[in-house]
């Protein structure tokens, strides 16, 4: 036997190569800094800063979005049912938990739910969608509850894992893009191929950039999908229903499957944009393109309720071959199921109190200002990042980030390199140093080789993001005075 | 433009053949069957039973085990904290709920924790593990919460994802095994490498037997890790610490990354046995074993807690390279953070109520008398198969299953041949049909060719159990009459 005190079975020479590849930029190195900072501070370290600003992920709850009542009130209930017997919740909560707990099998939210979910939620999404899409017929029995969209998403495209005729299956995600695709992608080791949006035309998305990004793609592996983020992120632009006619038109006519990100449906924020889902417009174009296959993803993360952490989501999947749709469900099989706590947020999002129930106008209020407080904050984004000094901002039109060029120095570029860095991820980690707001270098969602960005969420509360934005700007004065001269 | 009414962008030849190639046998054809037997009767199809008994799959609170009051508690206050201000619940219970939305960003349960979990509950786990293991260290970076144990399951395999020269990696499973562990290495196209527990030793575990798999899988794939199930699924046994001993040993020898499926480690009935875990006996076996990897796997499904639908799992990685630790907890950035809810519940099990908190006494009723009734289920099991013409049942030492053989007649095997099932499936439906109990067949969890098995948990209430093993009895006597002759 030899001797093998530092021995290893598994290493970085045996570890999976696509693992290593992975990036996930939200959650980057310049996070791991931040949480460094964090303690720094709480040890008594001192700083020109009292304390971080985590303007890099959306996460509401932690940026002080309130939780909605009525979606905590049903939680309590059904996590301790003797709690029924109190008078202290309202008719409309009760009912709801009961509903609940009659659907879970020996009535607790502890036992296994089906693989893709609780059928009664299943139709309170189906007729959600129906709802939201002005009639058009949506079956239950094409919604799959997941662990949050992140699940269904990888799900979705796991499917597409199949090299054809010794090609590599490749996915069309717009670039900027969220992370998710692409560390996916890598995960899976399929072909990204990137489509970039348009900033000058407010991140518009041009279908001559979907054929040159295809045509250039078809050379070296087997497009199979099409990935849309609407509304954006990072780049918070909500589609026209014009352009969506044009996309699900493109998608018909090169065979991709259609994967529509719908997860900031209810973000919408400018007077001038419209939600359209693309299982509507799809439907409303008729044939052949309302038989094309579409996903269509959701999350309880994102919109008014903010829930994170509970992970709850869905895709609708729509056309999809009955065989491989069996193909899916059976997969599902081997997580046994969604949590159920998050199926039961997706439920309340989807089922939410009518007009005559007790909680409605307490859930009404609550909703209002959360979604007008998101949309005070998109503009005044907007408005503070064009008048910083060489920054160019699209307006945030939805979803919950601004995404703004800068025009860096050269000096600061030279510096960068200088530091191994990129220039955006050196501007942000001078940010950070200095002024203890975190965001995300542009290189994390992709960019146009040359051009810098950065993304910040609107999510800090309006006070506190006054100042991040008053810090943010004093600090980038300070950037360009020591970077040009 | 051709018409392509009937085609399809994703098609089952162009599907994924690994997800068309996994099977999940405890939510198999079997349960599909039973599921529509439920709404048979639901609609009033009159047949010789009422109800569907659920003995599938080891879902607790499904067949009436109460949860736990302590832990249901914690979850409501932390659903919605405004209960605080009420005196309905003990002091504990505000106190362990208080803790856990102080650690959470921005006190709210909604919000993204760490991707590898609340880092209190990490803690927690560590010192229960340290309990557990009579003092042994551990350490709180080496513990990753994770959405089910299934999810660290998974996670873990997939580091080992890598062909080294040409050879595909491998990983050693027990048959019978539990199907997290084919479907997942079907699903990443690695090689299964079988070894056989023996089942005429209570399904030992025979080092000659790990030699003989290794050996014969070392020609055609690189064996990279040993999966160990303590105590056993479905077999039900609990390894003894000398045969712990001896597997250390052979995966030390071997270069095998061990991987400990200790989520039955609450459920040991049998007074002769006890658990002790991978971790503390290879620390105690010292140099040079106590530097081997090892990585050990629990959840909050199991226990007494049995909150499977909430989904709360951890691993240890104990001696991992840190590296590749490194590389582990960045590909969990990619699914953000493991459910809040199921990390409460992780948290409620590895720090529960002590001696002199408000919650202890009926923590500890409620626990025993879970732990109590389950053994007493354990042993009526046992003893009612033994009886059955033809049945042959290892003690029930732990977990929650009882795997007994039964010699089938060999009109029965032809009759199932007849209907293109494998006897021991066959013999499951003709239960199923006739009485309502669903078992799966062993053929889900592999068996030595020739033997005939199925799964059955122990989980039905002692009235129902009473009742299904006395039409089980009936059944068998029928089926073996019909076919004996």
């Amino acid at each position: 036997m030899s001797p093998k005190s530092s021995w290893k079975c598994l290493r970085m020479d045996t570890l999976n190569p696509n693992i290593k590849a992975m990036e996930y930029a939200v959650r980057g190195p310049l996070v791991i800094r931040a949480r460094e900072i964090e303690e720094e501070l709480q040890k008594g370290v001192q700083k020109s800063f009292k304390e971080v600003i985590h303007a890099n992920i959306g996460d509401c709850h932690a940026m002080g979005q309130p939780p909605i009542t009525y979606i905590r009130q049903v939680l309590a209930l059904v996590s301790y049912p003797e709690l029924m017997r109190q008078p202290y919740f309202p008719d409309d909560v009760k009912r709801k938990a009961r509903d609940i707990l009659d659907s879970c099998c020996g009535g607790s939210v502890g036992s296994y739910t089906d693989s893709w979910g609780i059928e009664i939620v299943r139709k309170h999404v189906a007729q959600y969608i129906e709802r939201r899409d002005g009639g058009i017929p949506s079956n239950f029995q094409d919604i799959i509850l997941t662990t949050g969209a992140t699940d269904a998403i990888k799900g979705i495209i796991k499917l597409m894992i199949c090299d054809i005729n010794s090609k590599k299956p490749g996915i069309m995600i717009p670039i900027p893009q969220y992370p998710v695709y692409s560390a996916t992608l890598t995960e899976f080791d399929m072909v990204r191929i990137d489509y970039y949006l348009n900033e000058s035309t407010g991140w518009g998305l041009e279908i001559n950039e979907l054929k040159r990004a295809y045509t250039e793609a078809r050379k070296t592996c087997n497009p199979r999908a099409l990935v849309v983020i609407n509304p954006g992120n990072p780049t918070g632009q909500v589609l026209s229903r014009k352009n969506i006619e044009e996309v699900i038109k493109f998608a018909y006519e090169h065979d991709l499957l259609l994967l529509a990100d719908e997860v900031y449906q209810d973000n919408v924020y400018d007077e001038n944009s419209t939600f359209h889902s693309f299982k509507k417009v799809m439907v409303e174009m008729g044939e052949p393109y309302c038989d094309h296959e579409l996903a269509s993803f959701m999350s309880c993360s994102k919109g008014y309720a903010g829930e994170c952490g509970l992970r709850g989501g869905y895709v609708e999947v729509v056309n999809m071959c009955p065989e491989v749709k069996l193909m899916f469900m059976k997969m599902l099989f081997a997580v046994l199921c969604p949590t159920v706590f998050g199926q039961i947020v997706i439920d309340c999002i989807v089922d939410p109190p009518k007009k005559s129930d007790p909680s409605y106008p307490l859930f009404e209020q609550e909703k209002t200002a959360v979604l007008g407080s998101l949309k005070f904050r998109a503009e005044m984004v907007y408005d503070a990042f064009n008048s910083f000094e060489g920054f160019s901002c699209n307006r945030v039109q939805g979803a919950m980030y601004a995404f703004p060029q800068i025009k860096l120095p050269s000096k600061a570029i030279e510096e960068a390199e200088r530091r191994k860095l990129s220039p955006d991820a050196f501007y942000a980690f001078e940010l950070l140093e200095n002024t203890g707001v975190c965001i995300v270098p542009g290189s994390g969602f992709g960019q146009k080789s040359g051009t810098f960005h950065f993304r910040t969420t609107i999510l800090p509360q309006p006070d506190k993001l006054k100042i991040m934005l008053e810090i943010f700007n004093k600090f980038h004065k300070e950037f360009m005075r020591k970077y040009t001269s």
